[in-house]
């Protein structure tokens, strides 16, 4: 053994710190989404295979991990006319799919309207690269239950609140709707069974741009040329063009005050977000800081039917927690004094933990670390795990004496107060 | 479809309320821990299939839920000698497999003494049965680089605060050591090679008595009734067939004020603790309430080595957070008052969000809820998610008038505190 041992590719440990961190910004997301209404739900990470590709996962269902059947014999290998035949579970690649089947199994015990907020891990076997994963994190929330725009609306504020929240008041929302695509591309003729390729060339803009995707559509028999006109025009205000049950949802959408949404949003009849199970608003939000987008989402009216059996309405929008966690600047406040117990090699045991319980009762949370010959070094290390505060512990220490507990220098990238020094009598005795 | 939607078999969905429940108590387990020194980490719920299969997972090896290797052929269907060949990847079955793997991997970049905390489900493919599933929380803490006896102490001290705040203050530990049972067969004249399987067997005591441990000693060419003198001796207090190595630890664990631990310690010579990875202290954590063990761990000192190359002293404690959970009787607060708002079915959605908005403004959480003809089951939908007051909005309500915001009954069991009646100026916009 020994030499290179690592976690699987593409996946990751979170040492103290960044555990710390994430969760702190997990945090600030949940407790935005939950005062607007959200309420965290959790799904097993484990799916049926048959639901994982009941073809609503779009690419994402190719890169699914799939989980081999239990008890399985050589025979079994030697009769599969498939690998998928046997594997009859996988690991989930999004927080949609689950929640379709969520709200199918458990229907009978939920409310008419369900706003649910999901902030947990998915897994994906995409080719690990710069800033890719095989497991991170998404934070969803949803709306099932409610076919009008209201749902929309309380999303985009949820967004807007959370993205504040972040100290991510730069962002913004691209919205466009799924009817008005369809309408763009009836109006310049494109035959219906030619539209979602269409759509697929046209999701390519940002890549390779007007020149682009015009050959591409041209090479299709699509007139590229009047395709990207019509996206032009409408960009331009003019929704002449439109029915109007194509562009009501939207038009709502933009005359809600930007104030109470929380969040500026941005017309963009070129936005088509991938997935082919969007049927309406779609959404995707953006950063001036960084070219890709950092979530998404819009509406999905026919995904939950095809576990249910009866249509149900729903839309949702998603961060991408990995893309928010490198843009966002916020330190974890520990709350709580910290206190950072340097002892000597040969404190007794009974000892330290006496004292330990001391401070712990006294509303201090504790770190402990032995003293080496670098002592600014293991100081150090106790500040970069919160401690405030530190108290040095000879090998002759009275546990039931007076403690003095020094401010701690905290290492200059987590400052957060000035540090009193204070001392913990002898009378504070707990029981 | 339709008819049928479950879940996988053995795992299950969190509802609001539950998981609300569920975060709320891993929320106190945390912050003992943390108090106490520990720091939360986290590992990726998949390893390499090679390293959940090194042997250290005892019985729990088998029960490992294996993911496909990517890209298979049918050729390496039938070219595999056996199913294992075609898995490169599984899911964890505990946490102290990953974390001597975390530990090998992150080496460089730790303390030379870690204090872990992982908070985290697992997955084991067991038959299902009543309170056994599929996926199920672990609360392990670890000290992983400490020799010595402060590793235990600091464990049973923080596991002592954690049972504390759970209102469990009649939970208790029964502790053994590996080394006094060895000490105990051998002073019972059985060879080496025949001690793994008597534990074994001695580990079914409460299982099948007395009479029927002495019988299977016997059956395997074991004196039976000499071992079980033995463990009786020890129990009395008669350590004088020990040496001196064997007991040591136990003694200062022991002697420890019980004040200073938080938890009372009952030495049991014959608990074993089924994994055969622990060398030194083992523990189980009881409770009157229950017959079966809520969490346990001890020593195992040789377990990080088989990752790392070098050996490292490890201990830990491992609370079985769904037994746990059934168990504890506490109730979240939800800390912020939460206004449930009840709107007319033609509430203009604008307004609705406009509301909503003012409301968090003011440091309260929404939730929302359609007015039906039942109004008194919307109202308890709403009170059963948190609300403590309600705001009635009929359809003219004025998004920028004043808010009548009024106590709203609590359901018997979540029952919080007395809210009051308030209004939300219209003065008090937000921007």
């Amino acid at each position: 053994m020994a030499s290179q041992v690592n976690p699987p590719r593409g996946m990751r440990d979170m040492l103290p710190a960044e555990h710390r961190r994430r969760a702190h910004v997990a945090g600030i997301i949940r407790d935005a989404f939950s005062d607007h209404g959200f309420e965290e739900i959790e799904t097993p990470v484990v799916e049926l295979a048959e639901r994982l590709h009941a073809g609503l996962g779009g690419d994402n269902e190719k890169l699914a991990f799939g989980i081999q059947r239990r008890g399985l014999t050589v025979d079994d290998l030697r009769a599969a006319a498939s690998p998928a035949e046997l594997a009859d579970l996988g690991l989930r690649f999004d927080l949609t799919v689950p929640l379709a089947r969520y709200y199918a199994t458990n229907r009978a015990e939920l409310p008419s309207v369900v706003r649910t907020i999901q902030i947990a891990p998915v897994w994906r076997a995409e080719r690990p690269q710069a800033g890719r994963y095989r497991q991170f994190v998404q934070c969803d929330i949803d709306v099932v239950g409610e076919p009008g725009i209201q749902a929309e609306l309380e999303l985009v504020a949820a967004t807007g609140d959370a993205l504040a929240r972040l100290g991510l008041g730069d962002a913004f929302l691209r919205v466009n709707d799924r009817r008005i695509l369809h309408a763009m591309l009836e109006a310049a003729g494109v035959p219906d069974a030619a539209r979602e390729g269409a759509l697929i060339t046209i999701d390519k803009l940002d890549k390779i741009g007007r020149d682009g995707v015009a050959g591409e559509l041209d090479a299709a028999g699509i007139d590229g040329a009047a395709v990207l006109a019509r996206i032009d025009a409408v960009a331009a205000g003019d929704w002449s063009s439109l029915p109007d049950e194509a562009t009501e949802a939207l038009r709502t959408l933009l005359a809600v005050d930007a104030a109470d949404l929380g969040v500026r949003l941005e017309l963009d009849p070129s936005l088509v977000r991938g997935m082919g199970y969007y049927t309406g608003v779609i959404m995707e939000i953006a950063h001036p800081a960084v070219p890709y987008s950092i979530g998404g989402g819009g509406r999905y009216d026919g995904m939950v039917g095809r576990f249910l059996g009866t249509d149900v309405p729903a839309a949702g929008i998603s961060f991408g927690f990995e893309r928010l966690i490198d843009l966002v600047d916020v330190v974890a406040d520990e709350g709580a004094e910290t206190v950072g117990i340097l002892h000597d090699r040969d404190l007794p045991p009974a000892t330290l933990v006496a004292v330990k319980r001391r401070v712990v009762a006294s509303g201090r949370a504790v770190r402990v670390a032995r003293r080496t010959k670098n002592v600014a070094r293991v100081l150090d290390g106790l500040a970069a795990s919160g401690a405030t505060h530190m108290l040095a512990l000879r090998a002759d220490a009275d546990p039931a004496g007076d403690l003095d507990v020094q401010p701690l220098r905290a290492p200059e990238s987590t400052t957060l107060r000035t540090p009193e020094s204070t001392t913990l009598r002898a009378s504070e005795s707990t029981t």
